[in-house]
């Protein structure tokens, strides 16, 4: 199958280009370019041009309306890097530009197994010449710090006048846009020039920024046709460099002009001048080899990872697309994490928050176990800042992990919808077991897992008390955000249960190899304290409703009223859009899955009734105003046997950036929602489960869907599961014999087990 | 009894500077100055020379750290207007400064028969010349648009050079301190100059306001010692003007330089600058009628307020010195109302909060009901920005009062401690009640108080809603800020009982006279909505634990630990300067009285049980971190017969700007603790109670105290109540002879009705 995503003949207008600038951005989980055009764009129009490296940022003032103890006043935000996408042309002294009627036959490409965008078009000039331009670019996955442009023009009639002026500029601003809360509103000059270098017609330049202190340098090198080569000359004014040709286009030649771009910053590099020259002069003149290694380096990607699916839609595709753009998000270097939009976009200021746990890391874990583990090692690299923001909040012990970051410091501005989603310890320590559970990772549960499940257990600890003989945690803020400080939010109290019991069975997991010593001296754990862990989860208050048998979202959530969706236009949601959140708060009207969510991840904490009603009940009530909600009631629709919700909320998932659905995918992509879409068939459909007692399926399939399949990493092993209308197959492809759950039942893999629906 | 309050040979620093230039600032309830010195301070003291307008006031920008929908993003802040203080003065060339420790016997005084404060001293030249200095000035209580100084200057032992310039100057900036939450940090230059004259020795400087666009006009004139007049010059000079005396002072010889100030705004007159020159020149040379009349405006005041304690401290002066400073604070023109901190100080930025109606209005429905009158009358004006504000919080109905304003409209920035205090609603309501039961203002009910009644009413009613057959209130603030965000507050849920209840009254009161179908047709209200209110106010939830036999202050305060109250340092308070919210949130501890002040103003609400197990309960609980506290633990240990606990707390409420327990006192006076102290009294120790069923008085008195009387207004007549320790009198002054109730006994009050404790 190839993996292709092709717009043809697209609409030219700012909505269109903005959301294309973010399906079309080439990123690597360290470099992400949006898809901006070459030739640029007139001033009104509203773009978004930028480049981003994941876990590069500076720190600005988030000024608080009122001034309150420890309220977080600063935040990290993610620059916008360089611009040295640019590159203007002229045919017989003719701008060439996508807006004046002259361009034709436009295509825009997408190619997951090249690992390549490209965009081509053919234009005439005013005297009627045709000339066939195409640009490709590539985010190298296996050179991080790479990225190409590759400009081909050819005119197809005559010959033609050619000019060229090829740029890098390094003091751009970050996207901003006062009227719209979800992204930044800062648009000052962050970045200020430290070299500038121009040499053989390298142009480096290197910025620092004005509060963190990093630098960021970004090489440039041309590579020219030879005919080309003599009529280039370079200029450098104001921090922007630029390389201009000035010739002529034969009738039917091609001229090739590629641009290498070299990004190095100082949180990977001492010196990032002469690392980005050292990285540009290996790939330099190398453009075929790079593009081979990023086909080789997909190969392998796709043969792990590929989940595939027949119907008769795009499904399919769309599938592929979303797990391309995970990989294209990912950090890799433990120093970084995994922004909401990834690297496509300044939605969110490119702050990490509970997504990165919860919806993409299941889809690491499955498949590409040392991703997961660099973004479970980029929490740990941050527990210290951890500890410092539970002590702001007021906690004597334990470590509360920030709600949105990018440095690993608190940065969210209204705390009862930041700070106080505690959750967020409950989803990392969740990832944490997850992760172990399916690699078996016993070296990273001694080295770094154990010591992230005892501190934020510690925390739990310090929060919650007892009340009335149960463990009671007030005052916090669960997933759904249309209601805030809250106690006893079944979503939090279920993820604290699962953290304090896993925290003590860490504690024997290492204990049992003679591991413990050394972490129960350095934490100074006692006997008594893991005592009261495994107390606290034993007496952990989950709230029920006897009289609707369902489990109540929060203590005081019955008794509010519902929400009067009868009454509430359609362009009115999202609801937050357009309601003070007091008023949210006080009704029964949820954003987002959250005690359904719970279901999911612990796996049978309910009765199959008290499930179903629930679900039943939060489902009248969602709006799924969130982009993390769909998923989660596909995945829970399909555990209990909903086929017909699972596929519909499936179908609301799978294409949410491609055709838009949120409004705003022009901001950047939806990370997890894409690493939910992968779940609702491997969790959902296919019904995995991993637990201490192995993994399980219970496969299902859409009745208009012909099959699905995918492959994952267990335990060292390689599986595969195929499910088509007749039949559902799991094989073990490598690794030891295992037993695994099938609908319940253990059943002996060795070769291939067969099972039908 | 001479009511003066003074200070002498007082330190001269910072801190106590600041402390005086409120304790001695002059106010009128329109105009008030701060007791700055006029010969000014060093630049690097910190201090705060202002000028405030009750009323005037520009908006700022607030902005949100995070964008929801509705937020307030803008706010009022009152604006220090001109600084007509500054009278430099030189003695032999040397200029006259306290602070070069050549003043001696320095006295402050504030003669509040004579509504006069003054400042005098010796001081000597470096060659050894004594002179005495005296600085008297007045805001007029008779004509709030003047204000007045008179600098009175003698040299003792020889002839001496002498060189005053005198000042006023249009373009000043609001004090800021970035360090402290509690006062405004714009220091932006809001006002700018549009008219600037200087004619006869009069300079009229008017400025307008950046974004309310009010005007403010200042006109100064100048009145001088008969040898002075000729050798006065005039300058101006970038919108300040300078009356420069160049002479000398012969020995033994007394000059007097009186400055007459008109101020006059374009909320109150059309034409400032006319109408300032035309006050001027009413007033101008009448220093000593002006004197007088403002003599006789507090004599006649006394008469009806004077509320006289005797004891072996100075209890009694604090008293009067506290009834003085609401006087002070007062709008009387009802296009305002009265700041937290009066007109002394720019702390909350001349914001009005719920203390006017629940902390002041009992002192001036006693005593002044025109004055109480006009406060009403300013929440009544104002109708319509709290019809918008509660559409901004999402209400189908009703009207919600802003948490803290200048013009009507919300100025909180942080919501979950602003907005969200709904009790507001229940607050004016209450005000409304208690001044129609204490004056019988028919004619304001049915003109305005009905109206405000039924609007508040309807907003419980769209906020709140029936859950398991009772009416319950979710997601509100109650009085207590160190718990936010609660359902069925009991203080709230209490006042909306009350509000609820009076709504139904008052439309039955119109009815009952024929006078509610203009109101009823205007609004709407159907005899079914009566019926609701009524029925809600019925079904109202009010908390009850039967455990402990209290009234929780909300559905899970019980749930929380108790605070560590052990543990905590004393320089941790006040807590909401050391802990962070959240971390507040999650604990039984309260800022201030919260159910306790339900039971003081809503008598019989619970039975004496309850209460008396409920004030113990929270007694524990309760830092008094607010102002607003102690005076209410007063009257209800006073009331549940828990008279040491009583006298501690009014010990705790009745010096506290004098002797700045805050220690904020600096930025402004606490006038809701000063309405709160006459409340001990009245309310407290006297027992005073007021329904439909009468008026009555339990009294009591403190062991220590000799005596205590007060004279109160009460549905036309005056009465009388004297407390000794012997015995206990109410005597009917004036007016026709009425039942009363003391000790729940009915006595008839014809002329004289004494009881014995």
């Amino acid at each position: 199958m190839k993996k292709i995503y092709r717009l043809k003949d697209f609409p030219i207008d700012e909505k269109a280009l903005m959301l294309q600038e973010t399906l079309f951005h080439n990123a690597n989980g360290y470099l992400g370019v949006r898809g901006n055009l070459e030739e640029g764009l007139p001033q009104e129009f509203n773009t978004m041009r930028g480049t981003y490296l994941n876990g590069f940022y500076d720190v600005i003032p988030m000024k608080q309306s009122e001034s309150l103890c420890n309220l977080v006043e600063e935040k990290d935000t993610m620059l916008n890097v360089a611009d040295f996408q640019s590159i203007e042309i002229f045919f017989d002294g003719e701008r060439f530009s996508m807006l004046d009627g002259r361009a034709e036959q436009l295509c825009r490409t997408l190619d997951m197994d090249a690992g390549i965008t490209e965009r081509s078009l053919a234009w005439h000039t005013n005297s009627g010449k045709h000339i066939q331009i195409c640009f490709r670019r590539m985010a190298s996955f296996v050179r991080k710090n790479m990225f190409t442009i590759e400009c081909r023009l050819k005119c197809l009639d005559a010959d033609c006048g050619l000019d060229i002026h090829s740029h890098q500029k390094a003091l751009v601003r970050n996207y901003s846009n006062p009227a719209d809360p979800r992204v930044g509103q800062n648009n000052k000059l962050l970045l200020h020039p430290t070299v500038h270098l121009l040499e053989n017609g390298t142009s480096v330049l290197e910025c620092e920024t004005t509060v963190s202190s990093l630098k960021v340098c970004t090489a440039v090198q041309h590579e020219l046709s030879r005919k080309m080569r003599e009529s280039i000359s370079y200029d450098e004014i104001e921090h922007s460099c630029t390389a201009s040709y000035s010739g002529s286009l034969k009738k039917g030649e091609e001229l090739r002009l590629v641009k290498y771009i070299a990004v190095c910053d100082s949180r990977r590099e001492a010196e990032p001048v002469k690392a980005a020259l050292s990285y540009l002069g290996e790939s330099f003149g190398e453009l075929d080899e790079l593009y081979e290694e990023q086909a080789e380096y997909l190969e392998s990607f796709w043969e792990r990872s590929l989940l595939h699916i027949e119907t008769d839609d795009d499904s399919g595709l769309a599938m592929v697309f979303n797990q391309y753009q995970l990989l294209q998000s990912v950090g890799s270097d433990g120093i970084c994490g995994t922004a909401s939009k990834g690297l496509s976009g300044e939605g969110y200021e490119g702050h990490y928050f509970w997504d990165t746990e919860i919806y993409i890391l299941p889809f690491l874990s499955c498949t590409n176990p040392e991703l997961a583990r660099c973004q479970l090692g980029y929490r740990y690299a941050t527990l210290e800042l951890a500890r410092e923001n539970a002590k702001l909040l007021g906690h004597k012990k334990g470590v509360l992990f920030p709600w949105r970051t990018v440095s690993g410091r608190e940065c969210s501005g209204f705390f009862p919808a930041g700070s106080a989603q505690y959750h967020i310890n409950g989803d990392i320590a969740y990832a944490v077991v997850q992760y172990y559970l399916m690699t078996g990772d016993f070296e990273y549960m001694a080295k770094e897992g154990a010591e992230i499940l005892i501190e934020t257990a510690r925390l739990w600890m310090d929060v919650g008390n007892y009340s009335k003989g149960k463990f009671v945690i007030n005052d916090v803020t669960g997933p759904d955000e249309y209601t805030c400080i809250v106690n006893n939010n079944y979503y939090t109290n279920a993820s604290a249960k699962y953290n304090l019991t896993w925290a003590v069975k860490a504690a024997r997991l290492l204990s049992d190899r003679g591991m413990w010593q050394e972490l129960e001296a350095r934490l100074g754990v006692s006997s008594e304290e893991l005592e009261g862990f495994g107390k606290a989860a034993e007496a952990m208050l989950l709230p029920y409703d006897e009289a609707l048998g369902i489990n109540p979202q929060d203590d005081s959530f019955l008794s509010k009223p519902i929400w009067d969706f009868e009454n509430t236009p359609k362009e009115n949601y999202p609801l937050l859009l357009h309601y003070h959140p007091l008023c949210l708060y006080r009704h029964q009207v949820c954003k987002q899955a959250d005690t359904v969510l719970a279901y999911f991840l612990f796996d049978g904490i309910e009765s199959r009734e008290t499930m179903l009603s629930s679900f039943e009940y939060y489902e009248k009530l969602t709006t799924h105003d969130s982009s993390l909600s769909n998923c989660v009631f596909s995945i829970v629709a399909a555990r209990l046997g909903l086929k017909d919700k699972a596929r519909s909320y499936f179908g609301d998932s799978i294409r949410s950036d491609l055709v838009n659905s949120y409004g705003n995918t022009g901001d950047g992509i939806h990370t997890a929602n894409m690493g939910g879409s992968y779940m609702t068939i491997v969790y959902g459909f296919a019904g995995m489960t991993v637990t201490e007692s192995g993994i399980g399926f219970a496969p299902s399939i859409p009745d208009d869907w012909r099959s699905y399949s995918f492959r994952i990493g267990y335990m060292g092993r390689s599986l595969e599961i195929s499910v088509n209308t007749e039949k559902a197959s799991v094989r073990l492809l490598s690794g030891e014999a295992l037993d695994i759950r099938l609908f319940g039942q253990l059943v002996r893999l060795n070769d291939k087990t067969e099972v039908s629906i």
